[in-house]
């Protein structure tokens, strides 16, 4: 249980950092929608490690193959399936810590839930899952694709203490993202970020923050109250992936400080004669459904787990010992979490799209 | 679509505001439970409007009826159905807002989507739809009675700019919270809360603010890695309540500040030989798996949107009024949410508790 | 669990047949289509007892009343709620029962399942629990209407060793199977279905028999391959029905006696130009999707278990005893079943018409 | 959508039958099942092409390869995913049918349903689907086994007009069924039906017929009411195999001929003093649930639909043509069906004891 996501466009995803490889089946996509694997591989390598010198020096060459679902460039409507094959695992790096239980990570609990556990780089809970959530976010863009010019685009927000601008979610766009490492559009808060995080790596610790994200063009009318509200889904979309400690809509946690009467989005016509927000606290969803303002929100990430440092811990057998990662880490989960937040957007709002088109 | 939440305990609701009533199917309940409609009543008196000078002076007698499911007092294991017949309906209340589009609510939205709406105070889209929720709240604490000793706890933490003092979530008790009409358990902030929410209902404004939540006693092991984690469950349960914009779990947001070194939680072993965690940064959940330790997170809520003050709107011709809100509302819903709270989070452990016993 | 069904369509029943009532809640159907309780009535008329000498002569009046989801005579898109309450309970009927497991009945295996039964009339297990089915099949109608002429008609085909001629499926019409009190669109069949029926009432007895469907107008391409076939989610739809042993399509069992050559269905042109199958053997579907044709199937109803025959049986204290039903009983449950078998079959098709309209 | 079975054992399948491969994803299996590639083999040869005369002579080696959710041996509780890679592809063997419509196959409906198919072979709609199934029924009887000597043995039972005495369900044994390459425990029976195969392989033409199967030691209490009854379930499981016209249980449609007192089981005690029936016409499940008695019901299959002989149809211009197959193909699939009827009731059953155990 627990590895599907979506009620019409259904991903399943699959395997473990140290196994064969890591794969996704997508049901319920339309059909002949044009897909190739170099599309995906655009959107890998955005989360492969070893892209800078930000994020884990790993080399990971994650290649996408598809496998079922498409013919001759273009979706069937049956499963797609896409499979990565695992290739640099180190798995020694992980034998000393086979018996240790690291500190915030989820060594404990995968074995005290299943009474077993892959101990090779976390298994099932390593971060390389989410290869399958970026890969799958690709066909997810090419389903809201369908419905017109529905942009996401998500950015490093914060860093630690180091919080860019505000950003005109209105207009920022991918190029701003990618002109750094970090993937802030705030160029000048993107070179303190890359210093802390450096400084962090250096100090063998780590630094979380905050990722904010955008999605323009998601029509009126997707969100399925009472409890499939798209604030809700997206949540748990959102809070599904490894290191979130949190996420909000809008003006979100800052929303408590503001009177109703600054709060509420006041109606009026645009030039076209169409009903929008003067304002968008709400963040683009208001009654768990989208209201054709940009969908806006926010989530924050801890700390990555694994440092170098020395920690206190316990082993299997219940003694207290010292650790220390020897691994190959990254000191900030952020600039590689990008494609990732983006990717599951995507999948939440495309399976939306679908839920409101079987209205008819 | 929508209306259904949970896996194996399966909440269906129904009802409009100011329809026949509000209702509830709770499917997949265990037998042998013992369940009166007086303990359902307990938890929506908690809710009910009228039951203070800071919330909406509406008189709701809101009266749960067992309708299915118990048979002399014990659950069946067959679907059980509540219903709260729909009493205080002053619809002429709404008559004169029935072609606007209320700011910051639903209405726009819910019209949009369905080409249709109930204009009777919100339809679908009113916080009555709640009575539902806590009503099966109550079942799912019986369920979660089954395991021992798990106690939910969640009282408000601030209300606008009046935060409490930390709160000691290892022993805070209901009597605590229920000791005062805003239900925060730090009685010195409590008295400036209720201050601030006289002042905005005075101001025919209204206010937000934080629910905390913590559940003791959860077994390790819940959770359904990697889509149906425990936070992104209890985070789609709880962002699915009516006023919602954000949920964090543990440090939350403030983990950001925080380097590695200082969130990880060591583990050490307690004076029964048991692994427990020296700190509870992680908010008792780790790679989606509850880790025994306290679940500890918080909810914000936004400004009621119902205010009394002069708003700018457009109505469903498109022509732009001025409106103010008439009705009877609630100038903060913080200390009716609190029950609401606990109910989403009970239905997401015992939904959770369900799934890790088929594990056998 | 087990109590909701359908993907877009959810259908989620409760209430024991000596309760309250018995209900439903039909979430994801489309708003703004007209229903009123009239229209559910008179499907309910047809299902309900006393309404021939051929069924139990208990008098249920099954009034339906809508309490949610409709405004003003039109679906609002949120979830539908229909009640019926129960009246004549004669629970003292049952009280002899009430430590007896009933042969064929579902008593023993409720109370071996959940450890706690209602023995008032079978609780859960009695086929009141249909009338639900019933109610929700008419809003699965009005789904179906809406993409054109969709007319599902089910009659009795065979009582006990008394088979109808055959029936021409492109034209068999309601009328035709309301014009006798057994749902036989042969008149001839059904004066000697009936006298099969009368005397096994008279002789304390009770008999099984075949009831044929045909759904016609159904567009090409309903069915969600690999296990969501139509004709999968049409048995299980069948196969739920309280009573039945088996279901097939087309030439069903008899498709065993034909070679491939005999069985195969010739594609050719119409009139118009359209494919169609110059035979329907396959009875509708093919690879698991409507192509076109009539959708064509047969279901096999056990003889009523409740008989007033002294049979051999067990007490729950396992002595063995000798019983006799003295309720009012249906010596032949088809002619009531037919409703019942229509409104499965209108459910799975409006699902299944949804979940193709997702597709866009 | 449709790609998926199961409720907490959840099987999802993918590939087209000339793509890269076939395979599945088997999420919700409990940890520490041991698991090898070699007992899932042994299952996948008795399903596979070339392994008597009687069967296409495709040579397909489908080697089944575990890639993710097994360590050491052992189920990590995380999804388990099996890959077959496609090998003997002669996709030239479907060249001249890509523009027809094959009478009785899929490639109408799913060209009108997708509007667009794979035409090599089949694509989706190929019987190489049911690989994915035969392998995760070998999982699923490990799940089984974890509540003891569940055993379940399916056979043919007719072929065409060759019916087999009635089997003793109590006693049959997989070591009779492969006794012979028809997979008949009644040895004169399988002589005779495989002299009718031959006929009609050397005639070029086909033929059906039905496999009976046995559930045996099943637990009672299996089984969801109302809407995922054993029986249903079962049904759905059955009907979503290729080729199947009907299924039916315990007496199935020959309980019509039978009066109620001829059909009831009646319950009496067993030298144990457990409640059993004396008969077991019901077939093993009373009410949608397992009685303890050994479930029993049959499939039908239709005779194959691809046949030497030459047929009218049209293709995909609207032109009406003469085909004949040239590919190699079974004359009659119910040999090779036996073990993927075995693996849908072990995959239910399975999944149904994980729901009975979330009772606790």
């Amino acid at each position: 249980m627990g590895n599907t996501f979506g009620h019409l466009l259904r991903l399943t995803t699959f395997g473990e950092s140290h196994g064969a490889g890591i794969g996704l089946v997508l049901d319920g996509c339309p059909a002949r929608l044009p897909l190739t694997e170099e599309e995906i591989q655009v959107e890998l390598d955005r989360r492969r490690p070893g892209q800078s010198a930000l994020v884990t020096p790993r080399q990971e060459a994650d290649r996408a193959r598809i496998l079922a679902g498409v013919f001759e460039g273009n979706t069937l409507g049956s499963p797609i399936h896409v499979f990565v094959a695992n290739q640099d695992q180190r798995s020694r790096d992980y034998s000393d810590l086979k018996d240790l239980y690291r500190p915030s990570h989820a060594d404990f609990t995968y074995e005290k839930k299943y009474g077993i556990r892959d101990h090779r780089g976390g298994g099932r809970a390593s971060a390389r899952e989410t290869i399958a959530r970026v890969a799958a976010g690709v066909v997810a863009r090419k389903v809201l694709a369908t419905a017109g010019g529905i942009e996401i685009v998500a950015y490093v927000r914060q860093v630690h203490a180091v919080r860019a601008a505000a950003i005109d979610v209105s207009v920022v766009h991918r190029d701003q993202v990618e002109a750094n490492a970090v993937r802030c559009p705030d160029p000048e808060a993107a070179a303190r970020m890359i210093a802390v995080i450096e400084e962090a790596r250096d100090q063998r610790d780590s630094v979380g923050g905050i990722i904010e994200f955008v999605a323009r063009g998601v029509p009126v009318g997707l969100g399925e109250p009472v409890f499939s509200k798209l604030d809700a889904e997206l949540g748990r979309a959102l809070l599904s992936i490894p290191a979130t400690k949190g996420v909000e809509f809008g003006e979100g946690f800052g929303a408590v400080a503001l009177f109703g009467s600054e709060h509420n989005d006041a109606f009026r016509k645009d030039a076209t004669g169409a009903v929008i927000t003067e304002t968008n606290r709400s963040g683009g969803i208001q009654g768990g459904i989208s209201n054709g303002q940009p969908i806006v929100g926010r989530v924050a990430f801890k700390p990555t787990a694994t440092i170098g440092k020395s920690q206190k811990t316990v082993d299997r057998r219940g003694q207290e010992v010292e650790m220390a990662a020897r691994g190959r880490h990254d000191p900030c989960v952020l600039p590689r979490a990008v494609p990732i937040v983006e990717a599951m957007i995507a999948l939440t709002l495309a399976d939306h799209l679908l839920l409101q088109r079987a209205r008819g």
